[in-house]
């Protein structure tokens, strides 16, 4: 019987070796859509915007591999508690990072429509430095997950207020450049738009960093990470 | 053997039954979560809108309380893979109603700023009326789920599309305002957040009916539903 339960549990762990490396396969596409989407636009380069809309298709596909093989392995190896928790936050990851490769598509459509208007001074590398920040932390947590690190996940998690103060900085910018010139307002429209997205991109991996955290102590976060977007209450001019 | 399987499998009927209570108990809070915020907004109602924002707090715990109940099920019932298909569908449905009642928190936050300013003519109501139509769409698909009605789920996919195109109209609508007064363009700002915030709400409901969808067939929609927001493309003005 021991015997027997430690061949199913290598059988599991073989399988959920399968499904983190699709993880890390996702993460690694993920990752690279964040930077070439913001490229794409401080760059006004309409292919490499094309090449993160069409390869959006395959994350979402690796998505649905990985739900389908956890499903699978649950149905088959009827994991332990411990190792079902595991599952089901492989599940919870690769849905946050589908997210992310959404956002990333939807943030290099716009590039498209960015390249007909007159570009607004300094947003590009601003928007840039922005995805940079999200790409490391997406790093990082999937790091952390690796490694099963909740030092590095909780870090990754403090990271976010930093973006959250990128895109309020930004926020400002905007609403300064459609007061001082009504031509701006679409493009402002459009870019505070990508701005946002990359905000909640952090969010994502904000919560792909609290599954580590959560896998590896048993429970989510206790005190909610103070939430740095405070344009909710923003009311600058224009009243 | 028999016997005890078919006993099993009760166990497992009761336990899916008292998480799917839970599931409309969070479709009820949510439901009220998006009427209310754009109650709040169109009625310049800050009371109300601060029940919405106290009010999220019960769906996420409904929210944790699923995950853990279906962990905690799988667990102990080693349930069939058709079965197990049933609680991670579960899992997904409630994902997306916890995320529908943060757009509708993030919605009620901005009432408060935004009966600062001068009300902007007719968005209340239109507004209020993309909030509704996403509203009984979620009704119609957690009805679609308890009576695991396929074509109904299908019903409300089609009709996201008129979301979608009631986000469009209001879009436009803002750059006018914008451009016509420059006063207008912090209120616009916000607004335009919360429209699209209504119409990811739909999404959501979108995926729960997917779900739906997939628990009957076995399959997700195969022809991705033609996707509604052109504001990506829209160039309208302001060069």
């Amino acid at each position: 019987m021991h015997h027997e339960e430690q061949h199913i549990s290598k059988a599991f762990d073989r399988d959920l070796e399968a499904i983190q490396a699709q993880i890390m396969k996702m993460g690694g596409l993920v990752e690279a859509a964040i930077v070439d989407a913001a490229e794409s636009l401080a760059m006004r380069d309409e292919d490499l915007a094309k090449k993160v809309v069409d390869g959006d298709k395959v994350i979402d596909e690796l998505d649905f591999t990985v739900n389908e093989e956890a499903a699978r392995t649950l149905a088959i190896r009827q994991p332990s508690a411990f190792d079902l928790r595991t599952v089901l936050s492989v599940i919870k990851i690769s849905n946050n990072l589908e997210r992310i490769g959404d956002y990333s598509k939807n943030m290099a459509k716009r590039t498209g429509v960015l390249v007909q208007m007159s570009p607004i001074e300094e947003t590009g590398p601003a928007i840039r430095r922005m995805a940079r920040a999200v790409e490391v932390m997406l790093k990082d947590a999937l790091d952390a997950y690796v490694q099963r690190d909740p030092e590095l996940a909780e870090d990754v998690r403090q990271r976010d207020l930093e973006v959250d103060q990128m895109y309020n900085s930004l926020f400002r910018n905007f609403l300064t450049y459609m007061m001082e010139d009504p031509r701006n307002i679409t493009a402002c429209m459009h870019l505070h738009f990508i701005a946002k997205n990359i905000e909640r991109m952090g969010d994502h991996v904000t919560a792909i960093a609290e599954q580590v955290i959560y896998l590896s102590t048993g429970h989510i976060p206790e005190d909610p990470r103070p939430k740095g977007d405070r344009t909710a209450f923003e009311t600058t001019g224009g009243h």
